[in-house]
């Protein structure tokens, strides 16, 4: 079968990726799934992945197939699969997890001691064929679309688990800021705006990202290129600052906004990455704020967004590409071109 | 009456603090306490003051009378008080709430919108007596000296609330490190005893301090000065990590060791300064942590830490002081000669 | 000025209270404020008051002046009054709490030490002046009339407290239930559409209220008096059951429904009363749910409720009467008649 | 192989069960694990099994083998087994849960939806080997005996699961009741001193439970048989009353005692059964606390409650049976003649 591989780390997009021929999967182990892959979504951590900027943190085996945010149609199963069958469309977890370690046993998908992560530690769904498991699929609601919803796998599940942690901390009155209204921060602001009643402060750059944020439930735009938001968000929450701040951008300016935004008590979630928290531990001490890490979320997270998906609660801006555009996506996302999230149809 | 005031910022410990002769303090609300210090406690903090090292995180106006650690007896009282009567022996909670505002009613005196913090903005209790609130001070129990827990209003209670904060994220078989066995950190470590039963791991440079450590509670000393620390965590932990950091230390080295020591969704408590925070975005998604800025306990854990007190689970280190002595008091502590913790006696 | 009083307890609320002359209440401590009353909300409570049925449960002195759901004017305030002033428009919670005890300190404003409740223990406001005090009293909204929002002085905390506790436990994908949409339950069905993404079932008995929870935001409506609930409950939601029952009739059958609707580790939140609770301790224990018991919200809550208010997310089904019409509401609340909540007008 | 097995419900225990021949179980699915069971306690819950009283709740067919506090050495797993091995020494939890449901996904093994109960609904270990799953079984720590710590498998967790529920919910100063100081009462005492810094007043009729009692920590004790519980609780919390109460006895008079005993805010865990909660509803919203049905622990949460056996933190106290001597057991239990708990030996 076609599947899109890394074979070595490099700055350019343009020829990241080579479309291979490789030997279609085969389960073997009693629990795996083979999901001919209908979508794929292409994420910014591709492109850190191609530049290298994971290996500090995971073990990689190049040429790897990448894709980790993969829905499709389950084709072939293991012998003790007793949750799907062939023909079930169905989306994939990004991980798998063992389900037998403490961290697994208590729910915690992402920090299974050992994790396989498809697309990043092994062969992932810019391919035709994919091999997971059933600890890692979740059936699709009735109507959605695999192409349409791939993204959720891991853009969606992201965002997802960053804010069910803020909203636990949310109540009326309390003001929430997103900062960054892209690939993920679309999918969080919906997510926030279905789950609480805190009023909404969302930041862009992109004028047409502040305006797709007010269509999504945003109350609040504000533009960090001309607006000074320190202060507008001590005018706008008549003081009291934003009791969560979720930042899906992580670059040095976004992670410096805490210490004059964040709510005594507060916390500012760091969801995207590339740049650095450099601040004096007497201003986290002073303003009693936090730096909250957070990482793809858990299965049951997926289950708990493909609900609000089923709702009509959060809707997806995507484009869809073939297999063999997919280095064309790669340098198109690396220069901010591409419009709402990019899906790889594989077997279109 | 007699006060040790700052006139004027300085890094010269020798000649902080003069010992002036000022008004007595009256009550000027119907909720006024005045309070004649029998302990007030010496903190790493009232050097940092001296040095200007809080200019930028509150407003004073100098001289100021600086003591924020105190306990003594009630003299005065304002004319709707209630809750303690001329005679009574208090330890006094460091700020003065409004008891009005939101932060107020939630419990949260230390993000009181309308705070008072004698010692820090207002007149402390360096000095024969104190004007303070009902609203700030907790009677003793039975046989309890003022001048035996006077550092518990500031130093205990800034250990308990992180050690509270926590403990309410472990379990049985999870371990806690605590960094730094001095002034704090050894109440820190006694309470992580008597509250949970995780195992617990003390980090402090000093032999002493890591004896003390064993004697309170401590299952692992650690050298931070000769063992590798991340591999010792490592292998206590079986690979597990610490899932709580309490870090009572807060400078560089020891803000950098949460990549490599806390486990996945665990948390690093900035409670010491000094230091910086500085970790690349990555590194907190990667591995799900938080960096938990925090500071002074509520009131109501000032109670709660009595209760410890009482209880026999808390034992203070201490060492007295006359009033005159204090700018030599200063000085040692900037040396780091103090042990246990610094008790100036205006009265004595 | 003209009060509504309770002389002695009966059954007949034809003649329930009557309209006396008292002297108009005088602020006697720093924190008192004299309300002008404007909306006084009749409550089923105010029924059971006057049958007696609260005697087990709080000290009352007859004569009493009934009235716990007040919102009106500030018109005159205790010398240390600084949050509100002379014209302010409030709603006031129904509770003085004294703000010092452990309780208070903690935002627990209904379990005070020291706590008297207006229209129960003390004085009400079907009368023309109110005396509270500053710590009970939330300033209303820009644009927000205290005759509408009267009722959400208890009624509306109470069912927006019940709410809250149950929506700390929803996910998206979860069920939660909503017994009666009276008076409480229509606020309190808003307040978690609102603030959750959890799917909602409404019971009632009658057709116009199943009709008004889907315009407020019911997925599913069920009359109890012809639907077969627990089979319905299944159906509905696929064998999972209600992860939270919100109780706002608490009569016997309601009660019952518990083992059979909740899920595993879900709750079952008594609001209303009237009936009891009776059940073999293995039902809880097989099906792990609880009955929790939910009183009056805090102060904090109100603020909420009130953020909820303006920001149109619950609106109010009101009707008003003079304060000579008392016993005709009381009457007509007995006999279910009362379409949406009665306010009485003291001063209108 | 020799098992003691069910064939009819009976009220006489002296011939409950008879010891069968019956074929050596035998991995069936990859998960499977086969334990030689060297300790299996005799629990109150298998008399209630003999007496039909869980046929209401549960599917059983008859004969059926009893026994589901299981300890012992593992002689054969299935094919993918990889977490234990032949030979090492485990202790059972009671259910093998399916690992892929959202319950079991989320950690709450006791709600999976295709459940398993060894003793309970398929046949448990009063037998010489038992079929159970890797999911089921917990590695032992060097040096504990699984005859000694069997009970752990469902006494220790059950009382563990609520313990730490209750502890969640407790801070220093805070008073906790524990009712029964028997099987499953002496472990919850045990972990409840081991887990917080509350003080336990402890409940028992029996003079040796008492004196037990305060040797494992409790801080004051009760005789409900001459004590006026609600009077004493009242006195010894100085009105505070009980933030916790755990009845591991769950009859009407230990359920009754909840109004009174319990703090606003409070709960009363249910975990012991028999008896009935009956109370008014108004009982539960006047004092607003909650009766909070609680079941046998997770996995996780065995796990925890083996470190700490490991740490020496709870000790259990036992009696060991031959399998021949079952009935015997059954018979003395009933008459509250077995001192600690009973283990039975099918290996010995």
């Amino acid at each position: 079968m076609r599947a899109a591989r890394l074979h070595e780390y490099t700055d350019d997009m343009s020829e990241a990726l080579s479309i291979d021929e490789v030997d279609r999967p085969e389960p073997a182990r009693s629990d795996h799934v083979i999901v001919e892959v209908e979508g794929a979504g292409w994420c910014q951590t591709d492109n850190h992945i191609i530049e290298g900027m994971w290996t500090d943190y995971v073990e990689q085996d190049l040429p790897l197939t990448l894709g980790h945010e993969n829905a499709g149609t389950v084709v072939e199963t293991g012998e003790e699969v007793t949750t799907v069958a062939e023909g079930d469309r169905v989306i994939c977890h990004p991980v798998l997890p063992c389900g037998k370690c403490r961290p697994c046993r208590m729910g915690e998908d992402m920090h299974c001691v050992n994790l396989s992560f498809p697309g990043l530690t092994t062969d992932g769904g810019f391919a035709e064929a994919l091999l997971t498991s059933e600890r890692s699929v979740v059936a699709l609601p009735d109507g959605v679309d695999p192409i349409d919803i791939a993204p959720h796998a891991d853009a969606g599940i992201t965002a997802y688990h960053a804010v069910k942690k803020a909203v636990s901390r949310l109540v009326p009155g309390d003001y929430a800021v997103v900062v960054g209204v892209g690939g993920l921060g679309h999918i969080g602001l919906q997510c926030l705006d279905a789950m609480s009643a805190a009023r909404i402060v969302a930041l862009d750059v992109k004028s047409e990202a502040r305006e797709l944020a007010e269509e999504l439930g945003a109350d609040y735009t504000l533009d960090p290129g001309s607006d000074d938001v320190p202060a507008e968000i001590e005018s706008i929450t008549d003081g009291q600052l934003a009791k969560q701040v979720v930042d899906f951008v992580g670059r040095d300016p976004t992670l410096a906004l805490a210490p004059e935004i964040v709510a005594g008590t507060g916390e500012h979630h760091v969801v995207g990455y590339g740049g650095h928290v450099h601040e004096p531990a007497q201003s986290l001490v002073s303003g009693e704020f936090s730096y909250v890490g957070t990482l793809v979320g858990k299965y049951t997270e997926l289950q708990e967004l493909m609900a609000l998906v089923a709702q009509g609660d959060v809707e997806l801006h995507t484009s869809r590409y073939g297999l063999e555009e997919i280095n064309d996506v790669a340098e198109r996302l690396e220069h901010g071109e591409i419009e709402g999230r990019a899906v790889i149809t594989p077997n279109a």
